[in-house]
């Protein structure tokens, strides 16, 4: 292809990525700072973008753009440009099946359905939610309808997970569904192991001075980040040189200082992508797992380890003396790691978490297959957090409600938490056999060495490959649920002075 | 025209005013919360966004339809139907000579200014902001020359008040001079009259909360309205529900609260536009000045009046009990009411603000026609800056570097500041004959009345006539210098003790 040729495909796609830069930013600014009497115009406005940046998107000189590329590149190659055609073309073809209209009303009730979800949950009253859901589930399953035939929840899920398909979860969930219930019913069984939270309540002004030290240290650099407080965190990658992200603080625990990690773990991997790949469709991760697996990698694996809990503790002291100005590193590791089933998916422990994404699959799988209508979805809910988590839930804000996903349209986004949180465990096996003293720099605060590692094997690459061929060039094999398993079982074994056999065989 | 006709008029319309809305709101997260490494990715974002709402209004079948509705409405009514093909068709035959690539280009540039002018403001370092002042002044002329002949300042000017030329604002700002210059001698000459601004300084933190309290009387609502502070206050309408104003706070003096009320009078007037308006061009004040008499009208003439004053001391009592605990309203007005030659435009008293913009204009307009370069600016400004002023400014960031305006392609717009101030003065007289007890209710702080009659004869109508169609419906008549220059003899004379005569004598 000419050079011509490939500059005119990129100033096509630069600014698709704008615009879609932009409606990020939008979502950002609605979550974070509009004042509420903006939400029908913003609505208006997120729905005219989505449709203008979809048109121009599948217009068919970019088809033509893209068909010329295809000849001319090596579409096996990952240098810049054949992957840019590769991952385009792909994404073009899919996208040339949606009309514009359904892509506006989508966008559209999005924005509608956060606003509702926002009051709804303030007040407790799933039921003034329903109609949105509703709407949203429709919309969603018109949306899997453009791919013609098969599960439409595949056609969702492949949005964010592409070429995983909803049957393959389901296996693996099914496999991790009973070791998962097996290592927390251990847990309780084994009553007080002594593993109890930090002792509380922490300022909130005082948690916000202790993370951003926290973040500092980690890599979280003023130039290129915000940070702000919303009721569901979340981050917007607007441009490698603006990344925002959020967290939420209760005075009674430090889950906010994990929740800005977990975010700040999105932020670091969507800001660390190689310059040459912004601008293009190619300037973030390739799927929201692997996007995932980072957030969960510096949530959890860092953040709840024993040498992070070394590194931190001096901190604890700084800003909590009166709380904490005497707990040692072993009794932070332990207050971090309390495994009990908390009703919220983003406070819950490690061994508990992928129990809560298992039954959000398992709901919302139905809904679009229509096994299960709205009206049903508070009473599964109960069921699966009987059946998975052990307890129950007092109140919808802390049930269905918890979570704006369904809300906001996103269905087929849950289950790539866990898949997430499963490929974090591969990754990391790979990290500690390449770059044996991890535990030491973590314990020492010296963060730039991983930062370095994840980088170079993961962040750099963007889009460039799917996550299945990722995964595969940094672990040389597919997703294996065993290192995650293995992590969980070893971990906690030893927190809570389980019999490792004990453990796995509850679980079987 | 059918329903259906104007119908998909509306449609088109609402796309574009949607993408204006949005570029608006990226221009006050780049100025208030945006990372400063997202600066050239938002440059991006703005070319983009402003190219393709260019192409979207400026596209045939627009012209198709404005065409067709303009043959089945009647053009000179101001039904909201009439008044947007109207309004619309104008400003489409306008912008349809300006090549897409070059909006595209200016707006980068502006998005690239805004943070060359901020660095170099910062460091007082004029020089290194010339080489993007050059390039905004040359994509201002290649702007202008898009229409023809003529002067080019006119054409630019058009965009902030249209119909109004370049040799009308000079005649008018002629005619102003000697009349603001004496005045401001007189005062001067009068040496110590008793009006001192009130002793700080004032803990930035209660100045916050006294501002909050303060607007919230006037008519700032939390569902609707933002504040937030930056280095140059400026007024977001992004939607009739989402205001954003901005102010700036420093410990030396209460002009934060002042910049806080001019641009809650901008944040009124858009907010207050009918909403059958809402989503199309007419959804905003017709032009740049007659926006500015509402933001002057608030600030000054309902802000530094007597009655306000008397409204405002308990407010100032219970914020700053130590400083202000035993002024007393007169005490207050004249604080608020010191005549001195500042050299911040934006802190200027009301006898030397018109002569800042003056000085602005007739630098800008050389810089346009090409009579003054770049380099040469720093000098105009210390000429000028000494002859209407009599001072001098010891720095270029209390100089030309103080406003933003150039280095984001805004010429032609400052002369609208005076011209606002000018209609300002005619507004107030015609409401003050139909409101009688404005002063009672100023004075207990009962604003409903004034923001409905503001809203009635003013805010309501948003873009349908043009800011002299509109002055002339609520004054009887068109721009006349005589209202201001009267208010601020009476006001200035009574407070400084002047002979009428002699203020007017000293002015020819």
């Amino acid at each position: 292809m000419s050079a011509d040729g490939i500059g005119k495909l990129r100033v096509r796609l630069g600014e698709v990525t704008d615009l879609r830069a932009v409606a990020s930013l939008l979502d950002w600014d609605e979550q974070t700072v509009m004042p509420p009497g903006g939400a029908e115009a913003r609505a208006n406005h997120q729905a005219t973008l989505g449709r203008i940046a979809h048109e121009r998107f599948v217009a068919d000189e970019v088809g033509e753009l893209l068909e010329q590329a295809a000849t001319q590149v090596d579409l096996d190659s990952d240098d810049d440009d054949a992957s840019l055609v590769r991952v385009a073309r792909r994404r073009y073809r899919k996208e040339r099946q949606v009309p514009a209209d359904l892509k506006a009303e989508i966008a559209y009730s999005a924005s509608e359905g956060q606003h509702i979800w926002r009051r709804s949950r303030e007040k407790d009253d799933l039921q003034a939610a329903l109609p949105a859901l509703r709407r949203n589930v429709e919309l969603a399953r018109r949306y899997a309808d453009c791919f013609g035939d098969g599960d439409p929840y595949d056609h969702l899920l492949d949005d964010y997970e592409e070429g995983t398909r909803g049957a393959d979860v389901a296996a693996l969930f099914d496999a991790l569904k009973p070791e998962l219930v097996g290592l927390a019913r251990a847990i309780a069984d084994r009553g007080d192991a002594g593993i109890e939270p930090l002792p509380g309540p922490f300022d909130v002004d005082r948690q916000r001075a202790f993370v951003r030290e926290l973040l500092g240290h980690v890599g979280f650099d003023e130039q290129i980040w915000r940070m702000d407080e919303v009721a569901h965190p979340f981050l917007s990658p607007i441009a490698l040189g603006d990344i925002r992200l959020t967290t939420r603080y209760t005075p009674a625990t430090l889950d906010g200082a994990l929740a800005a990690l977990h975010e700040f773990g999105h932020g670091l991997y969507n800001g660390s992508v190689a310059p040459s790949l912004a601008r293009t469709p190619l300037a973030s991760s390739p799927s929201m797992g692997m996007d995932e697996s980072q957030s969960r990698l510096w949530e959890n694996v860092v953040g709840r380890s024993r040498p992070f809990a070394s590194f931190v503790t001096p901190l604890l002291h700084k800003h909590f003396p009166d709380q904490l100005g005497d707990v040692d590193a072993d009794r932070v590791y332990r207050g971090f790691n309390v495994v009990s089933p908390t009703l919220i998916r983003v406070s819950a422990d490690e061994v508990n978490y992928s129990l809560h994404v298992i039954l959000r699959f398992e709901i919302e799988r139905d809904l679009i297959t229509g096994a299960l209508e709205v009206e049903g979805v508070a009473e599964r809910w109960s069921e699966l957090v009987g059946a998975y988590l052990g307890t129950e839930a007092p109140s919808d804000a802390l049930g269905a409600l918890q979570d704006v996903h369904w809300w906001v349209g996103l269905f087929g986004y849950f289950p790539t938490y866990a898949l997430g949180t499963v490929m974090s465990l591969q990754i990391w096996d790979r990290l500690r056999s390449e770059y044996p003293v991890i535990d030491d720099d973590v314990a020492t605060g010296n963060f730039a060495p991983l930062r370095a590692w994840l980088t170079d094997n993961i962040y750099s690459h963007g889009a460039k490959l799917t996550s299945m061929q990722l995964l595969e060039r940094v672990t040389g094999g597919g997703l294996e649920a065993e290192p995650y398993l293995r992590y969980l079982r070893e971990k906690f074994g030893t927190l809570y002075g389980l019999e490792a056999t004990s453990a796995s065989s509850a679980a079987t």
